[in-house]
C-alpha cells in the first residue's frame, strides 16, 4: 500500500476543500422546500405589494388637509366613499375628502396618509380628524416589501420557513434547489452485528451506522446503507461495489490498524487513490480519505466517539459544497472555562464540553470521556477546540463552544 | 360578541401554558426516529460494553509484570497467545505473560492493562515492554459506558443523532415516541388567492399558509393546509369543520377588525370559547386564542411579520408541549447594541436584528421594518425582546438575541 503521512486539521480540510463538487439542479414544488439549498438566484418578477396597502383599519386622506389637527382643533373631512380588502378601486380622492378602508386594502389615488379609526369621530357624513399624519404613514407603498428586479434570495440559501413565504409571496410555486447528495454507508468490522441482532459474547451492534446516517439525513443527505463489510479486502471491495452509484461514500471501522489497511487496500484496488490516511486530531486520528470513481470516500474510525467528531469537522463541511450551501455558519457561543483542560502539543483537539449559566454568564466544563464511548454526547451540550499548536487551556480562559 | 380586554404577553402564554395537552404515543424504527420526542424513559437492559474492550492494538498484560520498564530495561513478557476483535477468548493470562490483541478486541481473564505496540518490541516468542502502565490502561471496562439498568435518555428528550447511536448500541430497534401533532391551517381574507394564482389588481398572495406550515413542519408537526376561507362566519365555519380532526388549529388573517370578528364569531358559533382576544404585543396584537371542541385554536394576525413573531413566541411553545418535548431552550446569543432601539412603554416589542462580529465582540442592530413586510426575515439573524416595563433599549446594552 502507498504510504502517506498523517496530515494537521487544517491540510486535511484544505485536501476535502480542493475536493471537486459539482451540485445537481432540479425543481421541487413549494410545499416541499424548508430546508433545501437555493439553486439560482430568486428575482422577483413584480412589485410587493403590487398596490399601496393601508396597513391600518381608518380613512386615507390628503395630509395637508388634516395639518395642525388636534382633539380641540380637529380637521373636517367628507366620506368620499369605502374601498374594500381585496378590490380594484377607481376612487380618486378629492381635497378636502377621505375614504374609508381597512388594513390591507388598496389605497386610493391621491391619498398620502391613512389616520386610524380612532382618531377619526364621526359626524354624519364625515368625520372629524384628531391628529396630525406625517407624508406616507400606515400606508405599505407599492415594491417597499420587494422590488420588481431585486434579488430576493440568493444561490445557496438553505430555505427557512420565513423564505419560503417570501418564494410564496412573489408567486413562486416551483422552487430551482440543488439535489440532495446520495451518500452511501458501509460498516466494517468482524465484531459489529446489526441493532436488530442480540450481539454474541465478544461481539458489539453497529453504532456507526445510526450516527453517520442521522448525521448525513440532518444535514440534507439521503442517506443508503449498504450493509457490515467484514475484515477483508473482498468483502470490503464487495460492499464499496454497491457504492458505485451514490455520490459520497462513508465506510466506518478499523479502529485497528489492519482494519484500516483493509479498506485501504480495498479503496485501491478498485483503482482509488488515497488522499490522507490519519489526521493529527484526537479524537478521530485513524481517518481515512480517498478518491474512488471520482467520488469522495472517508473511512472513519471504527470509536463512536471518534467516527461522530469526524463526520462533524471533515465530512459535513464537505457534504455542504456538494449540496450547493453557501454562507453556512457553525452555532457557537462563547464561555468561560470553569477547569483547566490540557492537551497534546501538535494535535488538535476536540474537548465535549457542558454550559451552565450563572448570573448571565456561561461557564464551560469539559467532558472526559474514552474515545469509545458514545454515552457523553448525550450531556454534552458541544465541544471546544484547542488547537494543535496550544499547550491546552487553562481555567477562566474565554473559549467558543461548538454547539451540537 | 362576548368581550375580552388584550392580555399582557405573560397572560398569553399562561392561558396558553394552562392548556391541557397530552401527547399521543407510538413506536418507531429507529430509522425514522431523528428529531422525534422520546416518550418512555429508556433504560438500558445491558452493560455496554457486555466485555472489557481493548482501546489500541498491542498486548494485555498484568500491570505488576511491567513494574519500572522503561527503554534502558524493559520488561520481558512471553506471549501466550492472540485474541481476535469479535471474538469470545478463553484465555486465562498467565503471570509474566502476554495476548496479542487489537482495538475493541475481548481483554482476556487477569489482564488488568493494553500497552500500546510502538512500546513493545518483539523478541522471538516473547516481547520487551519499554514503559510502565497504570491499572486499567487502554481498556474499556465492561458497562463503562453505560451501566446496566441506567437510564440512558430520559422521556420528553429530541433525539439527536447521537441518541440515536446511543439507542442503537443498546439494542432499540423499535423506539417509543410521541405522536406527531397534526395541525390544520386555515388562511382567511377576501383579498387572499393561493400562490399558483397570478392574483387580481388588489389582491396578494397567500404567504402565511408558508411560513406557518414550515414553521409548524420545522418543530415537529405534521400539517393540513384546509384551504382559504372568506371573510364571512359561513365561510370561516365551513373551513374550521375541516379541521374536526386535527390537533391544533390556526388561522391566519384578519387583519382588519371586521376579520377578526368573523374568525371569533365562526369558532363561537361552533361551541367554541374564547379565551383572549389581543395581546399587548408589538407586532402581532391581533392574536386570538380560543378553544373548540377541546382544541386549541389561534387565529394570527394577517400582516406576515405579525402572523410570523406570534407563530415563534405563542404558538410554538404549545406545539412543543404537544409533542411531548421537555427540555427545548431557545437558541439565543449574548451582543451589544450597536444603536437606541426606542420602543412603546406597557407593550412587549420584538426587534430583528442582525449580528456583526467585530473582533470576538458580537454586536447586534435593529431592523426596522413594517408590520406587512416579511421581506425583513431575510436578512435578520434574530430578534431581541424589550419587555413591557421598558421603554426602549440603549446603545451598547447588552441583550440577548434569539435566533432564527
Amino acid at each position: 500500500m502507498e504510504f502517506l503521512r498523517a496530515v494537521s486539521s487544517a491540510e486535511a480540510l484544505a485536501i476535502i476543500g480542493s475536493f471537486r463538487a459539482d451540485p445537481m439542479k432540479e425543481t421541487t414544488g413549494i410545499n416541499d422546500v424548508l430546508h433545501r439549498i437555493l439553486s439560482e438566484d430568486v428575482v422577483s418578477q413584480e412589485d410587493i405589494p403590487s398596490f399601496p396597502r393601508s396597513l391600518v383599519d381608518g380613512f386615507a386622506l390628503k395630509v395637508k388637509d388634516i395639518q395642525g389637527a388636534k382633539e380641540t382643533n380637529p380637521s373636517f373631512l367628507y366620506v368620499q366613499g369605502e374601498i374594500r380588502i381585496g378590490e380594484a378601486t377607481r376612487i380618486e380622492l378629492e381635497d378636502g375628502k377621505c375614504v374609508y378602508l381597512t388594513t390591507g386594502a388598496m389605497i386610493p389615488e391621491g391619498a398620502d396618509g391613512v389616520v386610524m379609526q380612532e382618531f377619526a369621530r364621526p359626524a354624519g357624513d364625515a368625520i372629524e380628524v384628531t391628529k396630525t399624519l406625517h407624508k406616507g404613514e400606515n400606508i405599505c407603498f407599492q415594491g417597499e416589501d420587494i422590488a420588481k428586479g431585486a434579488v430576493v434570495l440568493q444561490k445557496g440559501r438553505k430555505l427557512s420557513a420565513f423564505d419560503v413565504g417570501v418564494l410564496s409571496v412573489i408567486g413562486m410555486s416551483v422552487v430551482p434547489v440543488y439535489k440532495q447528495p446520495v451518500a452511501g454507508i458501509i460498516s466494517t468490522g468482524d465484531e459489529i452485528v446489526s441493532v436488530e441482532e442480540a450481539p454474541p459474547f465478544g461481539k458489539i451492534r453497529d453504532i456507526n451506522r445510526y450516527t453517520v446516517a442521522n448525521l448525513l439525513k440532518g444535514s440534507g443527505a439521503v442517506c443508503n446503507f449498504l450493509g457490515i463489510g467484514q475484515d477483508t479486502v473482498d468483502s470490503i471491495a464487495d460492499k464499496l461495489q454497491l457504492a458505485r452509484e451514490c455520490e459520497l461514500i462513508i465506510l466506518s471501522g478499523g479502529s485497528s490498524k489492519g482494519q484500516r489497511d483493509c479498506i485501504a487496500d480495498a479503496v485501491l484496488r478498485l483503482g482509488g487513490e488515497m488522499l490522507f490516511h490519519g489526521i493529527n486530531i484526537k479524537p478521530g486520528k485513524p481517518t481515512i480519505f480517498a478518491r474512488l470513481w471520482g467520488k469522495p470516500v472517508f473511512g472513519l474510525p471504527g470509536h463512536p466517539n471518534s467516527c461522530a467528531m469526524v463526520m462533524m469537522r471533515f465530512v459535513l463541511p464537505l457534504l455542504r459544497r456538494m449540496k450547493g450551501e453557501e454562507g453556512y455558519r457553525e452555532r457557537t457561543m462563547p464561555g468561560i472555562l470553569s477547569t483547566n483542560i490540557p492537551s497534546t502539543s501538535g494535535v488538535e483537539e476536540y474537548v465535549k464540553v457542558t454550559i451552565r449559566e450563572i448570573d448571565g454568564e456561561r461557564y464551560v466544563s469539559p467532558i472526559f470521556s474514552k474515545s469509545s464511548v458514545i454515552s457523553s454526547f448525550v450531556d454534552a451540550s458541544g465541544y471546544v477546540i484547542i488547537p494543535e499548536g496550544k499547550d491546552g487551556c487553562e481555567k477562566d480562559e474565554k473559549v467558543e463552544v461548538y454547539l451540537f
